[in-house]
C-alpha cells in the first residue's frame, strides 16, 4: 500500500537521528506526563490514582500482512489494541511507549506513515507517546506497545469478580473484524493470481474498517460512568467472544448462559459470513479482534443501560456447577468452547 | 547452548496455557504491585511518588546471537538492560512487563530457560514481573521489556542538567562487554570452520560475563544515596562512553574535557583489545553495552566519592563554546565523536 515513491534511507539518519525526527512532532498534553521521550525513562505523576500497565506485541506475518494493511492503519490499530486493555480495567488511558523493529531497507517515509497512524490514534484518544525504542530487524516489522493509564481503586474492574445472577453484556457488534479479514485474504489471493483484477471491496467499508482500523471503546467506559454503572467484571474482546466469556467465568469461578440470538452481529458481517459459507455466530464467538468490551453488571443496573443501542445483554452468570453454556436459536444448550485465535497453531 | 534434549511442543499448550505455565511460579514481592499478570492490565500503587517508565526491544540477529548466547543469560540481560534505564534516572526499579515472540517450533524448555533468566534477574533486584504478551514469531526470537520504577521528584536525575564545572564520573570499568563480544565472535568463526576445536575462553570469564550477563548498577544508586550525593545529570552507558557523554553535553548545552588516562579499563579488557589489535580506549569510548552509570556531580561533592574505587572521575563539564574534547594520554586534544553502535548501519 505504501508506494515507495520517495525513499529516504534510514541509515543516513542513524538511530538517534531517526528518534529525533520521529519524536519532534510529538505534543504532550496529559497533565500526568512530566517528561516524555528524550531521557533514560519517562516521568509520570498519577498522584493518588492507581497505575494501570498493559503491553502487546504485533509481528509481521503473524498479526498483520503488509500486502493489504496500510502502514498508517497498522499504526493506528497497534495503539487501539493496547488502549483497549486499559479501558477493559475501567481505567483512563494516558500514555503509550512504542518500540519498533524494521529492516534497515525500510524507507523513512514508511516509518513516518506508521508513526503518523500511531500519533493520530494518540491525538484522538488524548494519549501521550512518551518514549520507546527503534532498532533494525533482519526479518520483518515488529511493533511492541505498552499502554499506561490510571483509575481510582474503587473503580477498577477485574475479570474475576462476576457474581451469580449478573447480566453478561457486550458493546457494539461482533464478528466484523474476522469477516473483514476473510475478505482481505480473498482479494489478496485473487490479486496474486491476476494483478490486473481490481479488489472488489465495494460496500464492505464497515467490516474492512473493523479489521484494519478498530476503535477501542473509551466511549463505553465514559457512558457507564455517566449512568453510574460500575461493571462487576470486564475484559476486552480480542480473541473472540467465547474465549473472553470463558476467561470471566473461569477466573470468577462461575458458569453462564449465553444466548446465541442475543449476540449482536451487524447485517454486513452476517451477509459476508454467509458468502464465505461461515456461520455468523461462529465468527462472533471465535473470530476475535473486535476490541469491544465484554462486561457483567448487577441486575439492578439493567434499567440504566437497557435503552442504549450500543450495549447488548447476551446472557447471565450462573453458579459454577451449571457450566458455561451457549443456548442456540433453536433452544438447545451446548457447552461453550473457546476456539479463539491461537498464534501458536498452524 | 540449549541442548534440546527434552522438547515439549508449545502448540499443545496454546497461548493461554503457555502464559499460565510461565507465570505460575511468579512471586510478587513489591508493595507497589496490587495486581500482576492475569487481567487486561496490571495495577500498581506509587502513592505520592513519580512513576518512571522505560522500554527496550531485543531482536535475534541484531542484539544477540543464540549460537553463543545461552537463553538463561539472555533473559537475565534483557531485564538488566531495562532496569539500567530506571537506575539512570536515580530511581528505584520495581516492575517489568515482558513480551516475547518466538517460533512455534521453539520447545517449551527453551522458553523456560529464557524465562528462568528473567526471573533470576527479577529476584536478585526485587522486581515483580507483572505481565506481558507471548506470540509466535516467523522472525526469530523477539524480546520487548518495559521497566517501571519510582522516585521522589527532587531525586530524579535527567540528562540535561549538567552544569559548568561539574565533575564527569563513571562507575565500574568500560570496554569489557565489547572485547567480550569480539572473543565470542572469534570463537564462533573458529567453531564454524572446525566444529571439533573447543572454544578457548579460558581466563576470560570477566569480559565474557560483561557481554553475556551484565549487572545494572543499582548498587551505585544506593551508594550515592548513602553518601548524600544527588548527581547533577546521569545516563547509562549502553552505546559507548563517547555517545553518552555527548548526550549529556548536548542536552545540557555544555561542553566537556574527558581525559583518556582517567577512563577505567580492566586489565583483561586492555589485554584482549590488544590481542585483537584494537585500541582499548576506542573499545571504552565506542564499544557500548557496559551498562555502567555516567553522571556528573558538583565539585563540592568530590570528597564524598573520591575514595570509592568503583567510581572514576574522568573529566569535567565546560561551557558549550569550548566543545567536547578528548584529552589524550600524550596531552593532545581531539573533538569527541560518537561512533557508537548503530543498529541501522552495516
Amino acid at each position: 500500500m505504501f508506494d515507495n515513491k520517495e525513499k529516504t534511507e534510514i541509515a543516513h539518519l542513524g538511530e538517534f537521528g531517526l528518534i529525533d525526527h520521529l519524536t519532534k512532532n510529538i505534543k504532550l498534553t496529559q497533565p500526568t506526563t512530566l517528561k516524555g521521550a528524550g531521557d533514560d525513562a519517562a516521568v509520570l505523576d498519577f498522584k493518588d490514582k492507581k497505575v494501570l500497565i498493559s503491553t502487546d506485541m504485533l509481528l509481521e506475518g503473524i498479526h498483520f500482512d503488509l500486502s493489504y494493511c496500510p502502514l498508517k492503519h497498522l499504526g493506528y490499530k497497534a495503539i487501539q489494541v493496547n488502549l483497549s486493555d486499559i479501558y477493559a480495567m475501567n481505567g483512563t488511558a494516558t500514555q503509550v511507549t512504542v518500540s519498533l523493529g524494521f529492516s534497515s531497507k525500510f524507507p523513512l517515509e514508511a516509518v513516518e506513515e506508521l508513526y503518523d497512524g500511531m500519533l493520530l490514534a494518540c491525538e484522538k484518544y488524548k494519549i501521550d507517546l512518551i518514549g520507546g525504542d527503534t532498532t533494525s530487524s533482519k526479518q520483518g516489522l515488529v511493533i511492541s506497545v505498552t499502554s499506561i493509564g490510571y483509575a481510582d481503586e474503587k473503580d477498577i474492574v477485574y475479570r474475576n469478580t462476576a457474581q451469580e445472577g449478573d447480566l453478561l453484556c457486550v458493546s457494539g457488534d461482533l464478528g466484523g473484524a474476522y469477516t473483514g479479514l476473510q475478505l482481505l485474504e480473498r482479494e489478496k489471493l485473487i490479486y496474486l493470481e491476476n494483478p490486473n483484477i481490481q479488489p472488489d471491496l465495494e460496500g464492505k467499508d464497515y467490516i474492512i474498517e473493523r479489521q484494519l482500523k478498530p476503535e477501542a471503546r473509551w466511549d463505553i467506559v465514559e457512558l457507564l460512568r455517566d449512568v453510574n454503572v460500575v461493571p462487576t467484571s470486564m475484559i476486552d474482546v480480542s480473541d473472540g467472544l467465547a474465549s473472553e466469556v470463558l476467561h470471566i467465568c473461569k477466573q470468577s469461578n462461575k458458569g453462564c448462559n449465553l444466548y446465541e440470538e442475543k449476540i449482536p452481529i451487524d447485517p454486513m458481517t452476517f451477509d459476508t459470513a454467509r458468502e464465505f459459507n461461515l456461520d455468523p455466530t461462529v465468527c462472533a464467538l471465535s473470530g476475535g479482534e473486535d476490541y469491544e468490551l465484554l462486561f457483567t453488571i448487577k441486575q439492578a443496573d439493567y434499567d440504566k443501560i437497557k435503552f442504549n443501542s450500543d450495549i447488548s445483554v447476551i446472557g447471565h452468570i450462573t453458579e459454577v456447577s451449571a457450566g458455561c453454556n451457549l443456548i442456540t436459536k433453536s433452544g438447545n444448550s451446548h457447552e461453550l468452547k473457546a476456539q479463539g485465535w491461537n498464534a501458536f497453531k498452524g
